[in-house]
């Protein structure tokens, strides 16, 4: 069906187009995205959103010698596709395949990788001031959304750019979204903007009576400058970003594909920070989409002539974000402190089914993981219960807010830590592989992670009956293991639990791991090995009376996590045993010192041994090592 | 001298005293706050900029019942004056003594505790938050500076507040400095503020024509309230506020008392959020500080009649931040491509050194760190070698971006790490003992500490050597050890160095410790012990082969550092010890799982084992618990 695409050498050749050609190639690129998207799932309303965008800054711009930067890089497919991966695009996501964002292995034109969002400034600045320090000449062209512009560095970067005064374009390509509807002073100042339809005619106008204006002497020369300034404003409602040193061109309609490449080739030629407003809208040219940002920005496989998502497999169990949603709103029915904090993520994170049931307990303060932790301090020390739902990765955002205002003050705040572990289709920029390394160090911390859903909801209950301090609670992306869920109960802070015993080796896991470790200990009994099972529930405090004494019993060991290995549950256990002076044999499994790729997390898994049969070979292994040393020590 | 200070009961005296008492009473407050930090050190310029502000607040708001919230919280000595701390004040920042911040447990007045800049946002958005939904009744002030407002957290916050519409006061105490001059568009948008004589004047006037035009209905309104709103530009200069949803009142002059009393005493009744905009100017009230803002940020002890700091210890060592920014400059000389960011901290981190020798090449960013991290990014894809010159606690803020921004993509650049270990009298918001943790389950990172100031140009040398991913040296504040300045060297990436051989324990070091183990072992060999000792020199790679070799011989080994035990460099020797199965006993030694407060560092690092004497202990008790086990497996 597409016929302009297929043939596409290189975004080169979109300069040789006109207006029907660069029409049909975006309703081609359209068309391939939603069929690509509706077979595997996948983002789609951002890059639905930017397709005339892409062309025309492609247009516009020589890519890769001028640098397109795309911030977050899930609204990169139009640019994927017209930059030589049409034909591996139906790969996008799959191990070994495309990855849904951006990636410099995969092409020239893929300047930065990025999956967090709010970057790309900062990168445009850093490649603008190289360019002139180097002596070369090249645009640098910063896209980013206006929900990633609430990220607290976004701002930093913008405020450093207009001190510099480095040429530099960036482009925000307003959509009124984050994932779910925009939040904050700075979105409705946006809307504001964009709703005003007097403001082309207004501006015409007004601009050719300013110019006209004379440039007086003397005394009055400072009251005419601000009458003028003032009149500036009424002409350019960009003034938030003029204020820090941008140069406002908007706001400007983003699927006039001739508009956008006047405004943008205009932009060419001006020196300084310059800042080009463009209205998009999520899921444009597909009208489920249109309809529904919120539910079409990563839609799960769906059939694209009718837009109905296919169900989720009947029987499957519940997700680990459906079990804390529902817990949470059922223990805030008894604990009216109890909040509940999004960093713009309320569906995500479960934070959305507590809205509905609490509406004025529930906060989501746009892509800002700073303020959303520090925020939470501020709920606790105002004697509310936060909870901070968050992803692993995102949780990085907030670190250094975790360690001084939280964790120095013994706040307690309730971190849950959503997608801790491997995640898959969105690879490396979004893996949940250091949060237990991070804040294992910190003071008067308390780390849990679940076996399974059904635990979950006891750490959780957990949690909230815990007033001494800050405590975080990891669990992994998708379903949980299947097992009935009980009433909510507290457990007892830093007791593990004994799933089975033996004395050859003991399994200790961190984790839904518990259940593959069990499974393990099952193959290896059949093998005349008795391995002792430990659902460790705590990495911080370490049940130390239980893991001692069983060790002194099996003097070895094997920690099983989904975590990497430097600084995580096993090295915890490694601690701990050095500081007892025990004399045992441990062997750590987690994820090796390695990036992880977007793929299958099954596949992955295997690799790293995190299996039933990696588990139970690592525990072979380990006893016959140690027997030697046994018959040593015995006789 | 000071009279009413020392009868002060609390902050409620200030409500009945005339405007002569206040004036006095900030007099007394600048002489006590001059007189102790002339004898011991610590903060001077920004509390001296702030006695009146405080006074005002004190007066006009309920401390504790309203809740005052200090940005920082450096420039509270003042506050800490009011709130009944005079008479234990000369014993500010001395172990045991007055934080030199805030601290809940010194006073109910001290709502919370910070030392990092920015927080104060969120922790007023939180607690009024809190107050809104318990149905309180109070005010809730957030004092922060120029300097941290340009901190990403704070403009979050800010974009949060304007959502909200909470009632919450921002009081911006803008003295155009962050330590140093404050940097950004942000800035220069104040500056314009600030310097506008004609401001008050014009206020009044359109204010009044304002009122009188007419409300028109129709067709006009529309144009007409864009007038209106245009004309409020002309007197509101705080329209970038405004547009984020905040009431901006200002500017206003921070030593006129009856005005900072009237303005202050007008918000009380204003809904929704509100800032105002006070000018003020760092060293207050003290020549010497007035005219050397920067310098007098926290001065060295001083003689308070002439201003004349004390000299540097004769004969003391070079620091380690200048012996680091000497070599920077050397090393740019013949590297072009070399380049420094600062976050707001040219002087502590040794960049404003290198920015006299390369002004184009050094970049103060501003209090930014993650914009610092990312922009080096950027920085080193525009093919550029970066050093982000940082202390260990404020990389914590751009953790993330370390992660994402730099480590995902193995970019080439340096951080350098100052202030690792413990600080001294900042006390526990500055400590610097996560580094190792945080960065080591990092993949692609390479991280080194140098064993003396000498060592530290050598691994400079070579961080500018490889080019192949990022490389993070961390080195204590203060003195070095007092060595002899070589030619700087590149170092062999991932080898550790043999300082002394010994077969019956391994002392491993990990930084300047490495002395201390030199010496322990000298006090061992006394004993009959033999104690090898091992400069690590790479946390990450670690020399496992070396490592391995000795620990095959030695059997036992204590680990030293000035870092956190959990996930520390002894975690990742006891993690290496495990992965080759070694049959070891291994001691770590570093800090322990807690607060460490400020104070003396000698106290801490004896208290914590951190000594000659220290780790001999733990080595001959090693060795000691290590010989049964030895006879068993020898006999």
């Amino acid at each position: 069906m597409a016929e302009i695409l297929p043939r596409l050498q290189g975004p080169q050749d979109l300069k040789a187009m006109d207006e029907a050609q660069l029409t049909q190639l975006a309703a081609e690129i359209r068309r391939v995205i939603i069929d690509t998207v509706a077979r595997q799932g996948g983002h789609l309303g951002a890059s639905l959103g930017v397709v005339e965008l892409t062309l025309a800054l492609h247009r516009v711009f020589d890519s890769p010698k001028d640098r397109i930067i795309w911030d977050t890089g899930h609204q990169a497919y139009p640019h994927k596709l017209v930059t030589g991966r049409f034909h591996r695009f139906a790969t996008l996501r799959q191990t070994g395949g495309l990855s849904g964002f951006l990636k410099r292995d995969e092409s020239p034109h893929d300047i930065v990788e990025a999956g967090h969002a709010g970057t790309s400034i900062s990168h445009a600045v850093g490649l603008a001031r190289a360019r002139d320090l180097r002596g070369e000449k090249h645009h640098v062209v910063a896209v980013i959304g206006d929900g990633a512009l609430t990220a607290g560095m976004a701002f930093e970067a913008l405020n450093h750019a207009g001190h510099l005064g480095t040429d530099l374009l960036i482009v925000l390509n307003d959509n009124s979204m984050s994932i779910a509807p925009n939040v904050g002073g700075l979105a409705r100042y946006l809307t504001q903007i964009r709703t005003d339809p007097a403001y082309e005619r207004m501006r015409a106008e007004l601009e050719r009576v300013l110019e006209q204006l004379p440039r007086v002497g003397s005394q009055a020369v400072r009251w005419l400058q601000r009458f003028k300034d003032s009149l500036k404003y009424l002409v350019v409602p960009g003034m938030l970003f003029e204020a820090l040193g941008f140069r406002y061109i908007g706001p400007v309609d983003g699927y006039r594909l001739r508009d956008l490449i006047r405004v943008l080739e205009s932009t060419r030629s001006m020196r300084g920070p310059v800042l080009v407003h463009v209205i998009t809208q999520k899921g444009k040219g597909y009208a489920p989409a249109e309809g529904d940002p919120w539910t079409w920005h990563g839609p799960r496989p769906f059939n694209p002539a009718t837009g109905k998502m296919e169900p989720a497999r009947p029987g499957e169990p519940p997700s680990y974000t459906s079990v804390f949603a529902r817990t949470l709103v059922e223990l805030a029915r008894n604990e009216p402190r109890l909040v509940a904090i999004t960093a713009a993520m309320p569906d995500g994170t479960g934070v959305a089914t507590f809205a509905r049931a609490f509406p004025e307990r529930a906060f989501d303060v746009g892509i800002a993981e700073q303020h959303a932790v520090t925020f939470a301090a501020g709920l606790a020390l105002g004697g509310l219960r936060p909870v901070v739902a968050i992803y692993s990765t995102f949780l990085q955002r907030a670190f250094d807010q975790v360690v001084h205002d939280v964790g120095l003050q013994r706040l307690p705040v309730i971190f849950a830590i959503d997608r801790a572990g491997i995640v898959g289709a969105d690879g490396e920029t979004h893996q949940g592989l250091y949060d237990i390394a991070y804040l294992r160090p910190l003071p008067g911390f308390v780390l849990m992670a679940p076996r399974d859903e059904n635990e979950l909801q006891h750490m959780l209950k957990t949690a909230v009956a815990y007033e001494a301090g800050p405590v975080a609670i990891r669990w992994p992306r998708g379903s949980g293991v299947g097992v009935p869920l009980e009433e909510p109960r507290v457990l007892p802070i830093g007791r593990a639990e004994l799933l089975r015993s033996g004395r050859d080796v003991a399994l200790i896991a961190y984790g839904p791991l518990a259940h593959a470790a069990l499974k393990a200990a099952g193959q290896l009994a059949q093998e005349g090995i008795q391995a002792a099972v430990v659902n460790a529930r705590f990495a911080k405090p370490l049940d130390e009376a239980l893991l001692c004494d069983l060790l002194a019993t099996t003097r070895c060991a094997v920690t099983i996590e989904e975590h990497v290995l430097a600084g995580g549950f096993g090295s915890a256990v490694l601690e701990m045993a050095a500081r007892h002076g025990l004399d045992a044999r441990i062997r750590c499994l987690g994820v090796p010192d390695r990036v992880v790729e977007h793929g299958d997390p099954a596949h992955f898994r295997t690799l790293f041994g995190l299996t039933p049969e990696g588990i139970a070979r690592a525990a072979r292994e380990l006893v016959g090592a140690a027997a030697p040393r046994r018959r040593r020590a015995g006789g």
